[in-house]
């Protein structure tokens, strides 16, 4: 890595630390797993030079960033915290692993295989990460009942395989290991062939644990399915949840009808200078801007709208073009309300759809 | 193609201009590929002039219908909109992609491959394309982070696959990029058994591999299948609810019974001269017509009812025989109210259960 | 098959004529099917005669039931009808079609298989079969597009690996025939193994083909587990429905306490000396006897509940093991009410609570 | 098994009679069935010593077990009950198949497979497993008749196979029993390759059998998945409602609020000296002590928490930093109620909302 880089990047790093991972990361993570990759195939050999200075580079960069949020996090006294974090931890092996690995004498080649550790600095990277763990957790019951049930009946079925083919074929299925081994590529219907059971007998227990396998299959799904149902609903409530408060055209509403509101809200939030509606197009839902501000460009001047303003209403009084282009200014959180629910809402709540229809109104005339 | 067709066809395609995708379009596509596939096939060698031929046929028409379409727009001034639009896009590299391939000196049998990019024609046709989509969209956010993990865990079983198995098989295993083709084949259950682990930790790590397939399965089934409940919901309610206010049966109730009643019912569209209803049947519903007109034919007259009109009620109400035959005399759209939720109806709006009371009884009546 | 039989058969056979199946052609049929299967087995070539002898058997007994049921129709005038029925049609191709390829001069090994059409017979037994076909009919939509992106994929996906792989394995990706079926034995995650991509970029095609496939799965169960949802919830309700405006004790309710009681409710079906409640055991719901009749064995003496009656409330008031067997003495439809809903139905509807207290009471003092 | 052991043994195999699984049988179960595997594995015979002595001591332990419970179940009278119970079967079968079986004079190697028996005693201990049958029980209707189409499907594909393919390859379509094989192997996409489909026909079949497999995967899910949904709200609401009346919070409520009250609360059992609440963690949720007893550590003093208590509101009352850990002190059974039940729940009861604003603001004092 060049010196003049450094500083640079120290103040980048540093001022980044506190985030989980930068675009700089990832850069480094992707660049680094595919030359790991490109090491170890010998179609490559001539390239090889390129390929291990790009490793070496981006290790040094695991490291350097390493460094750089430990003391980050000393001068917050907050040390302690991060080593122990999982983040701090999967930091420290993408820092060490190789060299350690090396020191130890371990050929390169091998050594440097451990940089496919650099792939696990993605993971509080991944969107709904939270969520898909709290539906295991919740459905972690039921998941390992069908587990447990997944792995008897490998036992079973592949002591009754080995016990029917052992004698055919005894090289695929002279023991009960060997077995194993095709009772979970039967059971997760992956079915490589390299064993397969000839004795009609063996066919039928092989049958039965195929379908079975549709039967895991479907049971886990099944419960994840009905995990995910529930999980949605409430995640979406809890990010609308607070947005809706501070709009105070909904303000007006008694505590459970925003309750019952918010179940109906979807929030999004928006980059600046974002097209949100193009105009001539057909509209299904309207906005509440909950924080950020949007412009709508009418014919000759534009509108700025602020926080707990809402636009987008036309498309769901009657005609559904897009009548202007609405963008935002700067970062924003809209509510998007669903023609179904505004239906719904209106319905339930005739005060609102007042409002709504008026400033609608005033807005026809204005835009005159 | 043969002079004198030219002219009607042109006609005939600019009538269709507007629409995406024509009848002879749909044949045009199916004839197409199904030549270009059996063109590469070496047993109709013999047919080959014929395929061809219809080959270049094919190709004609959808220049053909490029050239009018482009006109058609150009005449509306639409030019610039629709040579950006997808189907604008689709409809020019279908006409210009053979062409351009054999220009550019590629030898015949690979350039009329491109021929399969006509399916792309297909695609606006395709029902319920629009929910998909939805559904993808707004469940984005779980399944990308499936597909995450998904990479993560064949990031990580190659190489662990790659480090145990290298030196029993080289050959097979020689690169991570050729585990990575194994892991990939695994974690999908697809299994082609031409790369397999034979090292016992090997197996093991293939078969928790699997075991992961399983699960990325699942979680994806379960992400979409949640994503679809709410979309069918919400699709039908979008259909069904400017016909619901259309019907003066209806437009007696409340706002938030019309919000609820539109909940419970079906569209339904149908062609002329469809039968609806045939005598002597299981009913388990009964119909409202929104648009168009039923002809109902008792014994000795015929009676047509219009629009806002309902029928089949007597099956909701005792006896379950349909009484007699009833079809369409023209296009019509129906409100299909399922007896379940007729039940419920009824239940909650006593008034609308005499309404349609009432009018049995009259019906009966007047039919004695 | 020996004389004296045929009289008792046709008498027997005549009196089910009505039903779809009876025993017997179940037997029939599993009994033919599995003689043809075996006829074509070389290892059971000594059995062929017995064989034979069992399929000519089973084929009698279909062409007899086959005119037994025409003349059983023809009597009632139901003749043609019968015929052009789905079952009629099925009865007859059972009937005709072996002898028709016998006299045709087919081999006989060949015209036996046509016995498999026999399993046809089974269709209209199959139980929730109907609830089945709605589904299928109502996702219809969504599943069909999901059907054309599957073809399509399979398209491009093949035409691109043949391009990739037909200079390297000539003989396996020769043509696009062969690639399709790569493509769909890919794309179904099935995986034989028969033709598989070599060269890396056919490789990572293919890669791409197999998590759409994963995709392809997710959708089509995402849209079935939809429909199920809706479509069970509908059909338990259409069975209960007319069962409790049969009882007494809901008849007090309302029409919309009794539309969310049948929400509620649960029927089923069983046949005389059936034991529903063991003494004991573990109760977590009650029962109404929608028709039929039970009997309570008290120490001591035995009660026979009728019509509208309800027990095993007990388990639900306190105290949830069962204090005494309760079986039908004849065949009887039951209500069952669980313990979640009796609880929530009787916090909506005390009136009901009290009923079901004041009744339990009497029957405590009474048992005393 | 040494001597001195026994008596420690009896008592403890006593004391646990009762219980269905011991942490000793699990252990047993687990050893003793990997032993079976290694026995089966001649890479592993230098070892054999050994295993066959672990073997003995499961075996032994297994006899043991069996022994002292039914001398405990004698003494209670419940002897005829536990041994006709499938608990008391399995405990039989697993003490007395293998010495049977050696008994028999079936060679050793084979008798001692009998011992994989010994995983169905890990049953009874499965999390969930209730769930699962009740749910397999409630959805048997659909499902079976799914399975009667998968069967219906495999044999008319086997036969028409069997036909198209058996001139060509006899030596593996040569009979429908093979051809039934080559079906399963396909329809439930494991496809092991060995048996493959070569005539353009066989193909075309091939592909449409696979095609249903998916479909057969996706209603077979989809029922499950439709089942899962009903019974964890069922089941979790079962666990929940007798808790709830015992928190006097709840029982101001009216019995319809109690009702809906426990379909948003959620059981959690917990072990004593166990962290429910971390000082600065993120809380989303706040809890009802059922039973037990909860430690606040509060700077500076300890505060108990017994039945009926709440805590972690503050969580849910503006600030969601958590202030003070909380741990149990004994076996605590909490009611845990969510962020977003918990903003509707106090909509829906204002009242509710007081009490715990109240409460909140004492403690907030208190601990100033």
């Amino acid at each position: 890595m060049s010196k003049p880089l450094i500083p640079a990047l120290a103040q980048f790093v540093a001022a980044t630390a506190g985030r989980n991972m930068t675009k700089a990361a990832y850069a480094a993570v992707t660049v680094g797993v595919l030359s790991m990759v490109l090491l170890t195939d010998n179609r490559a050999h001539e390239a090889r030079g390129w390929v291990s200075g790009l490793l070496w580079t981006c290790l040094a960069y695991f490291v350097f960033e390493w460094l750089v949020r430990l003391r980050h996090m000393a001068r917050q006294g907050r040390l302690s915290l991060y080593v122990s974090s999982s983040a701090g931890l999967v930091d420290a092996v993408g820092a060490l692993a190789v060299p350690a690995a090396l020191l130890l004498g371990v050929e390169p080649k091998t050594a440097w295989l451990l940089s496919v550790l650099w792939v696990l600095k993605v993971v509080p990277g991944i969107p709904g990460l939270r969520q898909l763990r709290r539906v295991l957790v919740l459905e972690s019951g039921p998941l390992v009942s069908v587990l447990v049930i997944f792995l008897m009946v490998v036992f079973l079925a592949s002591v009754a395989e080995y016990f029917l083919e052992r004698d055919v074929q005894p090289q695929t299925f002279g023991s009960v290991p060997a077995a194993l081994w095709w009772a979970v590529v039967t059971l997760t219907t992956t079915g490589y062939g390299d064993v397969v059971p000839i004795t009609p007998l063996g066919r039928i227990v092989a049958a039965m644990v195929m379908i079975s396998g549709l039967g895991v299959f479907g049971l886990w799904t099944g419960i994840l399915a009905t995990g995910f149902a529930s999980e949605t609903r409430r995640d979406n409530f809890l990010k609308t949840w607070e947005s809706v408060s501070k709009v105070p055209f909904f303000a007006a509403l008694g505590p459970s009808a925003i309750a019952d509101v918010t179940h109906m809200l979807r929030t999004m939030e928006l980059p600046a200078r974002t097209m949100i509606i193009r105009k001539g197009a057909q509209g299904d839902c309207m906005y509440f801007i909950a924080a950020g501000e949007v412009e709508v460009d009418l014919p000759g001047k534009k509108v700025q709208l602020g926080e707990g303003a809402f636009f987008g209403e036309m498309a769901l009084l009657g005609n559904n073009k897009r009548g202007a282009n609405v963008s935002t200014t700067k970062v924003s959180r809209l509510l998007v309300l669903d023609l179904v629910d505004f239906r719904v809402l209106m319905a339930r709540h005739p005060d609102l759809a007042e409002t709504i229809d008026t400033e609608a109104k005033r807005r026809a005339l204005e835009n005159k």
